[in-house]
This record gives structure tokens, C-alpha cells and sequence, in this order.
């Protein structure tokens, strides 16, 4: 079950274009397209005649002519031609749903539509096309629940034991973190000073000499995670050398068990440098593919392991586990906000 | 759950010879053979003794020895060897069904064998192997329900958008079908007048102008749909140029997802032409094919979607909703047929 | 359900060393490696913290570290280093189970270590590494019920049938067995005089004319099954020429339907000829494949035929129908002294 009245990334803004995409966003099959002004389109992506997927069918200007009978629905879900019929019923429609653009992602909301309120987007995402930074965003698929990638991402300890090739160093998990839990507010931050610069940072900014690394990891229900990064050689103020970025992480569910994991990476320094963009996207894939491989094990025994077990918990467990809390405190008042209402009076 | 008082095609004729063929017909695994003198065999496809497949076995005579420990059945489904003992007990037998062969068929019937009654045959299909007409038959699986494939084969409008490589033109979704239904019969016919000709109907033909075409769509319950078409330049009579062939359809089920599609092409012109008859089949092949494709996309999408799903209707969809209403009621009479009779006496 | 009151062979000796190596017993995914001194270990295989799998970590000395935040436990089980974190809870520990390395094999005990005697071991097994025999041991996989190949084992009369290219001769299915059933103790013999020999005997000890061949199978619960062979040229006493080995059959249950089958085949005479040892080999390989094939087909008709299904019985099934009694009768008493002491006072 996933919370509904919120906003998910469904695509990086360069996958969504003038075909048809299909991909399955919180247990729904979608379609997704633009139309010839570029407007991005989200629909369910099966005929309500035959059910079968409107994906497997073409775009006619702005509209989806299914692939089997030829029934075709506007870019509003309204239907606007049945072959061999002259009148058209009103409930012949495809369902459709909000969709807007922003900070190079295709966002949708999958629950009522006039609840659809952009200032819901997690704003901290504006980071993606912030003016002079440069942007970098990819994709990957996991076959583990988003929550995990949540965990994973709320207690960064991990990178000194799964991450010593890129952005691991030993002083992540030494490092005391400061956890500020404060209602739906979830901030985890490490201070690390005087230690050992990982592997991608001396690639990425030419560090030759110990660092202080500052990580500040913050998280939005339900399911993103942004991390605001800073490294200065130990003792400057990083006027000479510095390395800035900011990880934007957007793990959308896909089914219970699968997660989309779209990212950027907006740095705030070498900005003319091409070639270091696809270094550190190689990187940083190089990375998330560590954390895939983990988080597979770890559904695969989620998939086996009988429901009352229960698992112990370290101090780092304090932000993944509120992050949790949130997440069903917010599910329940969906579903408490959806009874109906009964009358009470005498 | 599937109709069990019918005849099913198990197999093409040429698909059974001296050799064990393993195949399931409605959710029971049958192994098939010819007796020596030719006859057709219809067996369980296993052992009663360790449940392991008789058709891992091999045949001696007209008998079937199981690879395992040897046991031995008559083709009548009679013990008659088990290693190292020399009494055979009567229970020691395999589970025998009615075959026979008929129009380049192998039929079985799965349930009590004193009803399987050849009259039960779905008679249109003496054409397969009708004298003065060229036979053409073969075999595909599709890996979705049948009554998606009688869905199909009911409501030809799809040709326009799915078979317009082969045997689609625009007329097949812009004329009116008509349609009857009466009692268990249900038949959609459809003429249209001075049309464009499929390009399959132009290699088959050499047709070079408009044509006259009809087609007759006559389905038998459970599973059948035989369609008859023909084809004459508009403005003759055919007596120059002219195509007709009949397309026999037995979508006999596999499991509940999953369909064994046998098919026929017996047609009324160019008879020793081979060649035509290899380019038909290909062409035959590759529109099956596209159904194929597209079958499957609806099913995977009716294996996710929620059970209290509707679809909306067309005009078209008359004759396949029958159908689907005359299986239940088939289904239903078999259930009550079997039921224990209650003394309700006072 | 298994037994669990047992040992079960978990590896062969020389699959387990200084890595880990990751393998589901009796349903429990476990992870295996020796300390530095060479003792075997046997833990379960995932981190108490976040359920990853322990075999996605790495030995550090004698104690295992987790792959994904470092958390490392000792060979006893014992949490030994939480990063970050000063003092450890001695909730933090994983689950280790008696192990013991005997006779070639590594064995685990899955339930009460307190009762993990090594006196439960099954002795016949001594042979698997007796002085004055040549050794050999293998492993292969089965997708099939461990029952199943106890079943397979008791009754070779199929080696007539399904290994006639190695072990198999017509004697094997015609010569009464000797059936003993005596509490728990079963014992099928059989004493085949002047037989043709099968052809793996001629490949491995050169016979030139017939054969006395005797097999005596025991079975001992719940999954291990040794047969004594012998066979000598007919009316010699085979000072001359004699082939005798043990088989060793350890049939452990890796799930409801998949079985690590690990076998050995210590024999009596050819002792310094090693190409001889990787002949049999592979000629004990063949004829388990074979044994494989059968029972994965036999598996997958079980996974689909209704549950009141009955098979009918042999007079070679006494012996396997009574281990199914006896290790149904040992589960029993399992949960019978599983169960709470209720007060039945006056």
C-alpha cells in the first residue's frame, strides 16, 4: 500500500517524448507522452474497452489511437473516435491524470485531481536546474520496496563498507551523525573534519591532501531523499578547491517490490566540464549499482523471512525509522480522511 | 474451469505418429500416439504408480512403457507388465480418452465416454479436408485465456489496425457488421462493396482493382469460429479472379492462460499452386502472430487488474458477449447435470 | 515440514573453506566457512540489523562482517563491532547452529544444539573416508522433494530401466528383493546370480563374463540412504577380480521441493588408479542425472495434480512406503515434545 495524495516522478524529463512510454508507478500501468506543444500526457495505460495496453498502440497528433480496435482518446482521456460508430458514449474515456514538468523530472499525481497543488512537490528538488549549476540526472531500476532505499539513503554509514570505490571513507561510519526528528522533519548530519578524501571526490576535485566533509541528508515523505554535499581541503575555506553538489534522490515505487530510482547530481563547481558530468555519472551509477545488488538480497529474504520477525536497531536506525512512521501516519490519514460520513445524531 | 462435454483438437493429424507427444488440454496432461494399425491414442500423462509422465517412457507395440520402473499399459489403458511381479492388480491402469481423427484433426473428448458422440463435432470443419478444395493447416500457442481469441475472431474490426500488412483493409472497420444471434447461434457477416483489397488477398489473388468482399463469421460453442470469405473484382461475378477460403479456428485451452491455437486455410482456387500455399501460411502465420502479441498484452493486464473491473462496450462486441454468455450457460448445465439428486418428497 | 531433530549434511568438506559460502537447508538460508584453525561454522545467513544476507559480507579472522554497515559477529555468534557505536547490545548476536566435519562431510544441527549429539550421525556414513578405501564424493542439485530420491533409492528395480547405460541390468527388476522392515530399520537386499553384467561394472573392474551381483540398500531417517555393492565373475569367489563399493546417499532437503543431493562412492580394490576414481565419477554423475530428470518431472505432475490423488502400489514400495512412515512418525514426536505441559490435576 502506498500513500496517494502526494506527487511521484514517473520520468526524467528526456525519456517522456512523442511516443509512447509505458512504466507502472505505484502498482498503476501507465502511458506516457507529450503533445505537439510539448504538454507531458499521463494516462492508464490499458483501452477501457479490451483492457489492453494503450502503449502497444500510436500517438495521432495529441491524441492515442488503440492498437487492437483503433478506438482513440484525446490527451484529455476523452474518446473521439470509435471505428464503425457515429456516436460516442461519455464512458468511453481513458483515464488520465495530473502531470506537470519541473527541475527536469516528469511528476504525477495519482489520486484526486483537484488536490494537485504544485506547492506539494518536494521543493528541495529545485536544486535539479538551479541557475549556474550544472545539472546531471539518470535512472536505474530496483527490484526492492522504496523503503529500503529510503534506509538505505537515512543511514549513509553504509558508504565505508559498500562504497569504498567511489564515496566511501572511514570516517562515515565513525562519525557521530546529529539526527533532528521534529514532526515530519527528518535531517541526519555529519561534520567530518581532518579525514581521508574518497576516492570520487580526489576525481572529481583534486583533493591531495585530508579533508573536512560535510553531509547533510534530508528526507520528504514519502519517498525523497535530497543530500546536501561540501568538501574543502582541511584548514582552507575551499576558495582554491572545492567540491559541491547536491544528490537528489526520488524513489518512486513501482510495485511493492520494485523501485524507480531516479537522481540528479547538481554541482556547483567545474561547470564547463563535460567530461567530469559523465565521470561522475559513471560514479554515481557505479554506486547506486552497489546499493541495487544489496537491496536485491535484502528483498529476496524480506520475500522468504516469516512476518514476526523483528530486527534490532542501531543508533543510526533513528532517522530511517521515523521516516517510516511518517510514511504510515500518512497512509492512515488517507484512508481515515476517505470513510464516509456517518451520522451520529440521536 | 472449462466446458468438458465437447470435443477438443488435441493435435494436427501430422503431429501424431509413433513417437509419445505431450501436450495439456484443459488444464489435464495427455500424452498422444498411433497404434501400430494408425489409430489415434489419448492418455493421462502419467504413471499411476509414481505420478512420473509416461510420455518420459517410451512405446513397445501399441503399449506404453513407463521410463521409470518399467509398468506397461495397452493402448486401452490396461496393465499389462510390471517388472518382477506376476500378478497385475486392476487397479493398475492408465486413464484412457475418446479420439478420433477427423478433417486433419486428432479430437479428444475429456469427460464421460459414453456421451462422446461424433455428431458433437463442430461440423464446418469438413472443409479441412473437403475433396476440390487445397488444405492448408497449422499450429501456434498463445499464452492467453481462449475466449480473449474468440473475443477476436468475433469482432474482425481489429483487422484495420492490426493486420494491416496482411489481411486488414479500411473496409473491415467502417462497415456495418451484421449480426445474428439465435439461441446457441451467432454468426457476423459483413459485405463490403467496391473496397480496397488487403495486400495479403493481392499476392494470394492478383487482384489490381477494387473488390466485392465478404466474410462470415459462425461461431461453435466452446471454442470455434470458422469464417468464410470471398473476394471478386468489383463489377464481376468472380468467374475470372476470385478468392475463397474458409479460416478454421480451434482455440482449444491449455490452462486458464493459455490457448492452443490450431488452425485451418482450406481454400476454392489455385489448387496446385505450393508455392501460394507456403506464401498463405507464412502470411497466415504472421497475422496470428500480431494477435498473438497483442492477446498477450491483454492478458497480463487482466492478471494485474482488480476483479470488479468493467469495460465498456461496442456495437461490435454483441456477437463475442454471446459467445462468452453461451460457455457460462454451457458450464452451468454440465455443473447441474452432475449434481446428487434430493429426495424433496414430503 | 522436515525433521529437525537430525543432522543434516550441509556441504561437502571440501567445499568449505576461508570465503562464505551461502546455502538454504531445510528451509534456512545458512552461511558457511571455517575459522582460521579449520573448524567449520554454520550461521544463519542474514544480519540480525537489516536482514541482508551475511554472505554478501566478508571473513574478518575468525568472525564475519556485514556487507552493508559493517557489523561484525564472532564464529560463537557473538556481535564483536557495531561502527559508530560504543557499546553493543547483547541482543545483537546471529544465530549459529551445531556443525561438525565427519567422514568427508560437513554436518548441522537446526534445532536444540543442547541434543546435537554426534552419536545421531548416520555411522554408515563411516565409509566415506575408512582407511584402506579409495574415497569419492560429489554434489548435484535436484528440483525435487528429497523423498522423492529416498523413494528413488529403495527401489532400484528402475535401474533397469533408466540407467541401462551404467548400473542397470535386466537382473535388478526381475530378482525378488529381500525386503526387512523391523521398527526403524529398513533393508532391501538383492542377490542376482549369474547376471550380465551393466556396463559401468565392465568399465570399472573388467568382467569378461557374467556375474554374481549383490546390493544391499539401508535406509536410515529421515534422508540417508547407503547401499553395499559387490560383484564377482559367476563361480569365483573374486580373489581375482571383484568390484565392491558403498554408496552414500545424503538426500538433504534444501526447500519443500528442491534437494541437495551429496553422495559418495568409497570402494574396495583399484586403489592408486585415479583415472579410474574420475570415471566413476562421472559415471555416478550420468546415472544421477538421469535419476534428476526423472524426478523433476515427477516433482512438477505432483505440483499440479489435485491433493486426493492416490497412486497405486507395487510389492517393491513396501520399503519406501515405510521410511515416509517413519519420518512422518519422527515429525510427529517432534511437535508432540514441543508441546506445552498442560496441568491435568485431580
Amino acid at each position: 500500500m502506498f500513500a496517494k495524495e502526494c506527487w511521484y516522478v514517473a520520468a526524467l524529463s528526456r525519456e517522456v517524448g512523442r511516443s509512447l512510454l509505458s512504466r507502472t508507478i505505484a502498482n498503476e500501468a501507465l502511458v506516457m507522452y507529450r503533445t505537439e506543444a510539448g504538454q507531458p500526457v499521463v494516462m492508464l495505460d490499458r483501452c477501457p474497452h479490451r483492457l489492453v495496453p494503450l502503449s502497444a498502440g500510436k500517438l495521432v497528433g495529441d491524441a492515442v489511437q488503440c492498437g487492437y480496435h483503433g478506438i482513440t482518446y484525446n490527451h484529455d482521456g476523452r474518446c473521439i473516435k470509435i471505428p464503425g460508430e457515429h456516436q460516442i458514449s461519455a464512458k468511453f474515456c481513458s483515464t488520465t491524470f495530473p502531470a506537470v514538468e519541473r527541475w527536469g523530472f516528469i511528476w504525477v499525481w495519482l489520486s484526486d485531481a483537484t488536490a494537485a497543488d504544485e506547492s506539494k512537490l518536494p521543493q528541495d528538488f529545485h536544486w535539479g536546474t538551479e541557475p549556474g549549476w550544472t545539472p546531471l540526472s539518470d535512472y536505474l531500476r530496483v527490484e526492492g520496496n522504496y523503503q529500503l532505499l529510503v534506509d538505505n539513503l537515512l543511514d549513509l554509514s553504509h558508504e565505508a563498507f559498500l562504497h569504498m570505490g567511489t564515496i566511501g571513507n572511514a570516517a562515515v561510519a565513525e562519525t557521530p551523525a546529529e539526527t533532528t526528528l521534529r514532526g515530519d522533519f527528518v535531517q541526519v548530519a555529519r561534520y567530518m573534519k581532518d579525514c581521508g578524501p574518497p576516492k570520487l571526490f580526489v576525481r572529481a576535485a583534486g583533493f591531495t591532501t585530508n579533508i573536512d566533509r560535510t553531509q547533510r541528508i534530508i528526507y520528504t515523505p514519502p519517498c525523497y531523499v535530497v543530500i546536501e554535499v561540501r568538501a574543502v581541503p582541511t584548514g582552507t575555506d575551499g576558495a582554491e578547491r572545492k567540491l559541491e553538489w547536491w544528490v537528489l534522490n526520488a524513489l518512486t515505487p513501482e510495485t511493492d517490490r520494485t523501485t524507480h530510482y531516479f537522481w540528479g547530481l547538481p554541482r556547483g563547481f567545474a561547470h564547463d566540464d563535460a567530461e567530469l558530468t559523465e565521470m561522475l555519472r559513471a560514479g554515481i551509477l557505479r554506486t547506486f549499482e552497489e546499493d541495487r545488488v544489496m537491496i536485491e538480497a535484502q528483498q529476496r529474504v524480506l520475500d522468504k523471512v516469516s512476518l514476526d520477525l523483528r530486527t534490532v536497531y542501531t543508533k543510526a536506525d533513528q532517522a530511517p525509522g521515523r521516516a517510516r512512521s511518517i510514511v504510515s501516519a500518512m497512509i492512515a490519514r488517507e484512508h481515515q480522511s476517505a470513510q464516509p460520513v456517518t451520522d451520529t445524531g440521536s
